[in-house]
């Protein structure tokens, strides 16, 4: 498996730390990682020309399977986020990506996602021919 | 309009503070009120052998159009808070609902929310017969 | 009480409606607006060469005492929604902000809020001079 | 080491989803998941007498270092959820938790959490000698 760093296999989004994310330690609520993950792996999907709203709106759900996460250095109140996020692996019925937060430059916490495609019954089905097409000559092979 | 007090028309639950739901102050976070509402109006329906997953189910969406909420003291993390809901006021195609929070009998906050019936495209439409009549002899009248 | 629109009076922010953001009728949920409308009043404080993280840090704390919301039509995942803040007015205690939610120019939701400036106890103050200073010829007179 | 099954080893609590923490897709978002082990973990920790509450008012936080959940089937609105969870491991500075997620006995996700004791500055420190006093006797060795 080879891994490009064309469109659609490697991007990096800003997040500012919102006061409702926060907790009574006064850190960024570790949950709210999730959340900066899935906008991160989304706003990666857009760069293709995708959107995952039409993705859905055409039947392929992506479920999450599986995800972890390591937490090594706190994020607060107001910081401004870098998240990256690559494409790891493709196959025809699932998607995976590796994350990394950070604020100038220090590693906070990485992570890693297993999507699986699903139709709206929630059964496992092959992403779509125009998805993987979109990804040719661009996304790593296996 | 008469209110009585029975099945449907007034509620009590018990709700302990989330860590997740505490902010950077120290306090529940105020937007978490308004999930609290939801859940406590959503659990008032269910005394009237109604569940809101049904009526979604058959195509009654309420969608909520105004919220207002007056805070008067904090909550902390771990409080068991009570939310009282009392069904205030229904039309054909919309309920009204008044809520208090409290702690060991001290009011902290007190809201009230107007819904409106709506089908799945989102257009108003009057709420299920079977619904009105559910309420009716219990509910308050116009 | 004249109102300016001048920096830290009125702003604009851009949100995209996160996929977490959404319920079950695939509408950004409504608690949401309230976790979106502190992101644009703390947008304005920043206008001002202020931030909330330090004036929190300096012991000067703003809760919300009320909040209100009209939601006129829904939002939808993906969104890019305009938020729209006015400071409506300001006391030396409290603090009134105003707010419009729009997509493509669409109204789909207003707002109002009311902080009050409290100390780490919890205990009402008067605003810091230095908050007031900067909001002098620029904010709103009583 | 061995692991009991006594008060403050396992432990199971019920939830029910909330109409908030559904998505678009009308499933519990996965993010809340690790606000549901939160909740699961503290409770199990007041079987011991104990409330994280006030281990952090003494001075003695406990932040996650990591997490990693598997999906295996998806949770709905209004859905009663059991989640057990189990002590699976102590050491002078680290807690670690396993945690299961069912619905009328299936299995829907399991996923195990490593939590780090710190002071209010992000420092590590040992556990307070009354937490593993508490534990003695009852909880796994190693």
């Amino acid at each position: 498996m080879s891994v490009s760093e064309g469109p659609g296999n490697f991007g990096e989004i800003q997040i500012r730390v919102r006061y409702a994310e926060t907790d009574r330690m006064g850190l960024l609520h570790h949950a709210n990682y999730l959340v900066y993950f899935e906008q991160a792996r989304t706003d990666l999907l857009r760069d293709l020309g995708l959107t995952y709203r039409e993705m859905e709106d055409k039947g392929f759900l992506l479920v999450l399977t599986k995800v972890d996460v390591k937490y090594k250095s706190p994020a607060y109140y107001d910081d401004i986020l870098t998240v990256r996020t690559r494409l790891s692996r493709i196959t025809p019925i699932r998607i995976e990506h590796t994350y990394e937060v950070l604020r100038d430059g220090q590693l906070l916490a990485e992570g890693a996602t297993t999507l699986a495609c699903v139709d709206r019954s929630g059964k496992i089905q092959p992403l779509p021919d125009w998805f993987l097409e979109r990804r040719k000559n661009q996304g790593p092979k296996e």
